[in-house]
């Protein structure tokens, strides 16, 4: 089944002990895209500015990936300055010019309305909220957030986590919305605020979803299940890792007839294997050249370092 | 196959948001001869003071440890005071009385000088190097140790490591040790000092094995292995967890005819089921108790939120 994604289609400026870039394609919708496009068909809901050539889309349009919903607006598109320095956990943010992404209002294309995969990455809760009621016909909504929403939008945030299937978010940002230390009480708190269930990322050591009662997987609330994160010698650029973990995660699951807790847990190993490849290269540039035969080929090596059966 | 192991045995006083102990036993052999027991049978070299009595002896012996190389000596045993706060990943040293262990001069029984597996807890490299000379019919060395021996003796360690099968160390010890921040270039750079193979503990998230071209487990160095560690609603008390996952891992592989890369990742998940069991007390509480149908039925729950096909 189809995904639509809502979030930014942005250009990224970025430094790493690799390298630099500067204005290269980025944005959480974009690393999304691409990610999910290897199991499912994406369609995307942004605003760029003109400064998103032909050159840019044919980076979506390559991948198959649906662009009417891609509004163009006068000015710039948005653009992020960052830069990461010791284990690369973490992006220091040097600059956030919004441009026409601080008057964004997604507007649905009429093609799109029939959507039952929602991704709500990361944007303003009201929005996010305002593409969810518009969608009728969504089967499931999955989202992720960031510290400036929870801690300065909490009422806002608080309407689209009671929407939620699933929601992707990282240690920090569990401990900041739960305000519990331990991972397990925080989960406990996330889930009491909506979420059906919960992925939290745990950067190079992996992710671990969390399930509430209401699970959509079962009766009962299945056990938490931990996915690894693959020892890389080269992490290149972190930018979007998250993002494409979520594409890899959200296509894989629409992309299967049935939701079970196998799928869900098959779902995050193609997470951190889409997250994996992300961070090789700087910006979108291994999203758009991998195949589906490396893809399946890292998924085995993802079962193979973490399984007890050694591979065969 | 029974273990040697040579380390502190001593009493800790802690402090964690679950409470405070006074002067409760503890001590990295005592930790790790806990959980080792539960595989097979261990051997301490310690020393200890006047204020180890019958009732301390007793915890080792009523698991069936062998206490004969744990010597007396006029004074009190080590004491280390600390404290835990927050996500209770790292301690805070508030003393540390080294009182008898200061002057350690490990005198190995005769009857321990069959022993075909060592381990080396945390103590001077140059008395780990002085152990590991004395007993030749060693078949495997395992090894600890820590910042201060890494900054300030890394001559005497260099010595140790090129002795080891196995060092295990956590995320920060292995990045002090090789002067790398990726993890996978720090294990390179530690597997190059001597190291057949490397361990290094991730606490909440953890652990990852690392071989060398040197490995035991076969011609090929394997890859990388990622065991979990189980999420924790209750992290009671943290201290030992490292010495008790080196405990479960090294009387596992110690238990098993033969060494294989299957053997080598049961025994990192029975090192962390081991660690699960040592925090949710304080001090050896939970070590002293626990059953092995307690370890066994853990083991199942590691493999349950590890493996892609849920539990039967």
């Amino acid at each position: 089944m189809a995904i639509l994604v809502v979030g930014s289609v942005a250009f990224d400026s970025i430094e790493t002990p690799h390298g630099k870039v500067d204005h290269c394609l980025g944005g959480a919708a974009t690393h999304f895209a691409l990610a999910a496009s290897y199991f499912t068909d994406v369609r995307v809901i942004a605003v760029v500015g003109e400064d998103f050539l032909p050159q840019h889309e044919a980076v979506f349009t390559k991948r198959g990936i649906d662009t009417r919903g891609i509004e163009r607006a006068a000015g710039l598109s948005f653009h992020w300055t960052g830069s990461y320095a010791g284990t690369l956990n973490e992006a220091q943010t040097l600059g956030t010019d919004l441009n026409v992404f601080e008057r964004f209002e997604p507007k649905i294309p009429e093609a799109y309305r029939d959507t039952e995969f929602l991704f709500l990455a990361n944007i303003d809760p009201v929005l996010q909220a305002r593409v969810r009621s518009h969608m009728p016909k969504v089967r499931m909504v999955c989202g992720d957030t960031m510290n400036y929403w929870i801690k300065d939008h909490a009422a806002n945030l608080a309407v689209v986590l009671r929407e939620l299937d699933v929601l992707l978010i990282n240690d920090g940002e569990a401990r900041m919305l739960s305000g519990e230390q331990n991972s397990v009480r925080a989960a406990e708190k996330v889930l009491a605020m909506g979420p059906k269930s919960l992925v939290v990322k745990h950067g190079e050591y992996g992710a671990t979803a969390f399930f509430g009662d209401r699970s959509f997987l079962g009766a009962k609330a299945p056990r938490p299940f931990r996915a690894p994160a693959l020892p890389l010698a080269d992490v290149v650029d972190p930018t979007g890792a998250g993002d494409s973990f979520a594409g890899g995660f959200y296509g894989y699951l629409a992309s299967q007839p049935e939701l079970t807790p196998a799928v869900f847990r098959k779902a995050m190993f193609y997470g951190g294997v889409m997250g994996s490849f992300a961070v090789e290269r700087f910006g979108t540039e291994r999203l758009q050249a991998v195949t589906r035969e490396e893809i399946d080929a890292r998924f085995e090596l993802f079962r193979e370092i973490s399984h007890l059966d050694p591979a065969v």
